[in-house]
């Protein structure tokens, strides 16, 4: 069993709502020693790209794009979900839809931080349905960067945003996949990813 | 001359109407190994306090908190802006104001990742008026935490929150205190800091 798929039978809890509570290591608290292991994972399944850049998108993606900066020593950078008065310049934009926030937010990024001669690594801690990955997709295709790989920590498997992005030709590396969640706080992981 | 000043002058920006804009490598393009300066220089500064946890709020105090974290070898927590649907139970919440923003926003944290035994670490990227931290103590005291120390990496002395923070006697360090800003693009930096 992979370490994460072993953290969330650990300390993870379902909830009704196919909410998956990993506060305790991965959004709320974080376990920097796990995140380690994180950044490793992804180094070694994408530490051969070419990666100049890795990217994500705020809150709780930055503390495992920091981490996982660390092993490839290239910069981070994370799109903001709100405008701020210190935002300024040309910006990339897009739109997507928090599921945990359950509402629509637009991911923005400053087009001096991301050219076309880049090659992305794009991180996150969950994927469902994929659309805030897809708005940060959005915005690498904007700039005319290349997509050296996404590294996920836990993708829930059925929302189908991982599987999507898998068949539009990412590679698509998820450290966890959850492919069904029992209200009576089961959890299956997908075999074999 | 200190890293960190060095650094403001060299990739930092002045805007009027007192903004300092270090975008390129504090809060949304992100300097890993700053970052590591950063959390040695906390270190050096904290590391015999007894610290049990690194706490910030969202979203770049994230980057700050985890890299500083390596080094001491404890959690992070990090305090939300918003209530979401993943966070539930008891909650410490306090009210800031955000002068990037500029508008009120509630920080919450939940209860069972802050307890009377633990020894905090506050870290943040930037202080201004001091409100965020403010917000951040309240919780800890609400906990009954103790204050290990609070590191900052760009202070704007001339919003006063750090200097009111070491009038209430608590222990603050900022690797810049920037005492002025002109509209023409001038930064005079605290001696002796």
């Amino acid at each position: 069993m992979k370490f994460m798929e072993e953290r969330i039978l650990r300390d993870g809890q379902v909830r009704p709502g196919n909410i998956l509570k990993v506060d305790s290591f991965l959004n709320h608290q974080l376990d920097v020693e796990l995140l380690n292991q994180v950044g490793q994972a992804f180094y070694d399944r994408f530490g051969d790209r070419g990666i100049t850049r890795i990217m994500t998108v705020e809150a709780s993606g930055i503390a495992i794009a920091c981490i996982t900066a660390q092993y490839f020593k290239v910069p981070v950078v994370f799109a903001k979900k709100a405008k701020s008065k210190n935002l300024d310049g040309d910006l990339y934009t897009s739109v997507a839809h928090s599921f945990t926030y359950d509402r629509d937010f637009t991911v923005t990024l400053a087009k001096k931080f991301l050219h076309d001669d880049d090659c992305v690594l794009l991180v996150d801690d969950f994927m469902a349905n994929g659309k805030a990955m897809n708005a940060l997709l959005d915005i690498c295709h904007q700039a005319g960067a290349r997509i050296g790989g996404i590294g996920i920590t836990i993708e829930k498997g059925f929302q189908g945003g991982g599987d999507a992005l898998r068949d539009q030709g990412y590679d698509v590396l998820s450290l966890a996949v959850v492919d069904e969640m029992t209200d009576e706080g089961g959890i299956t992981f997908r075999p074999g990813t």
